[in-house]
């Protein structure tokens, strides 16, 4: 699995505060927690700060780089932080995220080229909106990858966000996922997927246990990659429980590993 | 999903002298317990005690049905122990479990026929043993239901068990069991499934992550009955939560009232 480290978000508390005030070592702390944890990236979003954005997320991604040696997820909608961003940030990138919408794939396609990113590609565009049936959502999704195979992205380079919904408003959105996932994954067998899951359990109570088990449910569909917290035991647990059950753990050495750190929950 | 509690097996600790000693209060006090966990069947196994099984089966039967209003599986390899339990059953009985070998088959069939039991069925047989591949035991597993169909058994009688096996000796051995059951379900919508868990996770630690892992991801493949212990709290909360992600919980209703409990781990 290819886990993106989700705290550094201005949406989440303290954070804002954090970045307001140029906190090194607020955003090193998360920055080393997460990929101790076992990040592969490190999400810096701080969309919430809109006036400052274009001087605050290379700010980010030179802070959290300074002390990990980690590639960030550059996450923001704005072209233009993302250009900033782009520009100080060491290896190769991610970009959370380009859409099917016109506009905004125009925006973002040159930037991923720039920088051969990788890019977390949502599957909704202007004609659907944000597609309800796993159907409408695989076909929104072949599409983006096609139309980004044909401007220069391989494949490998993209990660799908299937689009994650609460069940407590359609029950069957959970079902939708995985089905956008396996239906994704039989047409293009090398392309990444990438999702947050939280808002699966949104409006429901226990929601790690929501969240964790639709995890599970979303890898044996094909589901390579998350955003989530790493430090967060349970899950990554979870995770690891899945890999070696799905024999992608040769010899249950990560699972082992990790028991012996006494990690497992 | 069909629960089946599995705490009244003389393999377990205590179990074996309770039944020698007749410990109508030890064998209750399980049986309630699981019942109130939500046990849909209690297991009655008293294999251990090879002697006396013809006599201690049907005792188990009763002693159970005194306190709970719930049918049990009769688990015994023995024609015997098997005739005497389904003798004093009330209400629909499970049988645990059949083959595709002749001398098993050809034993327990009368049994299952004249009681219009519910069969958990092994799919194995004489020509292949216990087969390796999916695809092997996807067709042991067909075979074996056109013959009981053949026989009279409706399908929706039978419970398929896909036989769970160690990752540990063989690491694609979860796959397998998934593989076999998304086959076979495939093949027939409406036949049940039913297995223990805990194999998988033989030789390994934190067995229980594995275990209730295993679970989710043969839920999704279609799994629909596990034998297990109905008073695990992680194992259910998981059951509950996957049933909730996977749109067979209405309104997440068991979900809620099973938090309002206090149930969810």
């Amino acid at each position: 699995m290819i886990i993106i480290g989700e705290k550094i978000n201005s949406s989440l508390k303290g954070v804002t505060e954090a970045v307001k005030n140029r906190d090194v070592d607020f955003i090193q702390q998360r920055a080393l927690e997460q990929a101790q944890n076992g990040a592969d990236y490190i999400d810096v979003n701080c969309g919430t700060l809109i006036d400052e954005e274009v001087e605050a997320l290379p700010w980010l991604v030179q802070t959290v780089q300074q002390v990990v040696n980690k590639p960030c997820c550059i996450d923001s909608p704005n072209p233009l932080a993302l250009a900033a961003a782009l520009k100080v940030h060491k290896g190769q990138p991610m970009i959370n995220s380009i859409t099917g919408e016109e506009e905004r794939y125009t925006a973002i396609m040159p930037l991923v080229k720039e920088y051969q990113a990788n890019i977390i590609a949502l599957v909704m565009d202007d004609e659907h909106g944000m597609p309800k049936s796993a159907a409408a959502r695989i076909n929104a999704g072949a599409k983006l990858i096609e139309r980004m195979q044909a401007d220069g992205v391989p494949v490998n380079h993209i990660y799908i966000d299937p689009l994650v919904q609460p069940i407590s408003t359609s029950s069957d959105m959970a079902i939708v996922v995985i089905d956008t996932i396996k239906g994704i994954r039989e047409l293009y067998p090398t392309v990444h997927f990438m999702c947050g899951l939280s808002n699966v359990s949104f409006g429901l109570p226990k929601r790690g246990l929501l969240n964790r088990t639709f995890l599970t449910l979303c890898m044996l569909a094909g589901l390579d990659g998350a955003i989530l917290d790493p430090g967060n035991r349970q899950m990554m647990s979870m995770v690891i429980a899945t890999e070696a059950l799905l024999n992608k753990d040769a010899f249950t050495k990560q699972y082992l590993k990790s028991y012996r750190k006494g990690l497992l929950e």
